[in-house]
């Protein structure tokens, strides 16, 4: 009786989120404002992305940055340095975020003024894969020195995002990581995702990656605005 | 009442947990048997770690493995491959190995073979800290490649850990690392801490780390068995 209880509790905890996540998506839908949620391990360079996207194109886009972390303002002050508005959500302990967060957070910001929303997660592989943002893509940060055996161990997170953004390629002649090996996963769990090679030390890639970023802003802003 | 009902719960999952820990000690210590609980993120080097430990000790002393993964039995194997025994936990999608898990795996294992059990816990920086396994001592792998600021963003696991290993060091050459700012925090959330300097890759500092262990190991067996 117990277990079914708490299983209960849990359903009802994944399925309201999941109704605030599509309230959220609404909201940013009729503001036509692309949003990305940035999940990662922790150190597997989310925050560097961001400041480096950031970096080249706050002359472009008017960009918001959502940090959550567990705690500090470390990343939204990054974020704010490399030129984006950005809010800092703290967890208190909780090791991922949920929609409501991300609601609260909102909730004293003229959308209007922005054209792409860029929410980093709290660094875990796990747990974040479970609650949906309201975002319109979900992005993987891997990491080389993470090692080629991730997808495999964690293939709820790769098995749920739609674009996977591999950094530190820079570091490939100093650690042991079979590209292959680690393609072939990825190509079993979430086959022709989409994939960007970087490296936020040398810049590689980044141009790519943000250049991507552009073309998802310009396809909403070209879609009728949606009546909520 | 419904947040009310959902926090009485969750103390319920943490106190139940803990009265099943502090059973599994107790078992440990009739036999002698001296544990470790080893918790990092993804791709810190856990595993790497625990094959080196064995090839250094496996004629030394009989060890035991339990692999907390969310899926496969990669780790269990590379234990096994290095010479150890090694039970391997799914926990299906489960964020942290949790007391009740470990007790299941040690139900049919015959403790009086084994010198040193090493736990591994499913690669988080954040759930894996609330929940004691039973084991004497949490052993925390950080990994240069992480970035220095992990301390003050991870402060909960960094704070209820009793040793440190940190990881990769072969790769400080390679990224930017201040290892002050990394060590002034840990020393601010966890002063006096055990601490290893280790390469898997060179195999640097490795010995130390084993001797360490061995040491721990031997003031268990110099005490007197305690009666259940």
């Amino acid at each position: 009786m117990m277990i079914k209880k708490k299983i209960q509790i849990k359903e009802d905890i994944f399925s309201s989120n999941d109704q605030q996540a599509e309230a959220i998506r609404l909201l940013l839908d009729q503001h036509k404002l692309f949003s990305i949620n940035i999940m990662a391990s922790p150190g597997a360079g989310k925050t560097s992305l961001i400041e480096h996207t950031i970096g080249l194109l706050r002359n472009e886009l008017h960009i918001l940055v959502i940090d959550g972390d567990i705690a500090t303002s470390i990343d939204a002050e990054r974020a704010k340095a490399a030129g984006a508005a950005s809010i800092q959500i703290n967890t208190g302990g909780g090791c991922h975020l949920d929609a409501f967060m991300v609601d609260k957070a909102l909730s004293d910001v003229n959308l209007a003024q922005f054209d792409l929303l860029i929410v980093e997660n709290v660094g875990n592989l796990v747990c974040p894969a479970s609650f949906q943002l309201g975002t319109h893509k979900n992005i993987l940060v891997a990491s080389i020195p993470e090692g080629d055996d991730k997808p495999y161990k964690y293939p709820g997170m790769y098995q749920g995002v739609d674009g996977l953004v591999i950094n530190k390629i820079d570091l490939m002649p100093y650690v042991p990581f079979r590209m292959d090996y680690f393609l072939a996963g990825i190509e079993l769990l979430n086959p022709g995702i989409e994939k960007f090679m970087v490296s936020c030390s040398t810049r590689e890639g980044i141009k790519e990656w943000s250049e991507w970023l552009v073309n998802q802003v310009r396809s909403k802003r070209s879609l009728p605005r949606t009546t909520g």
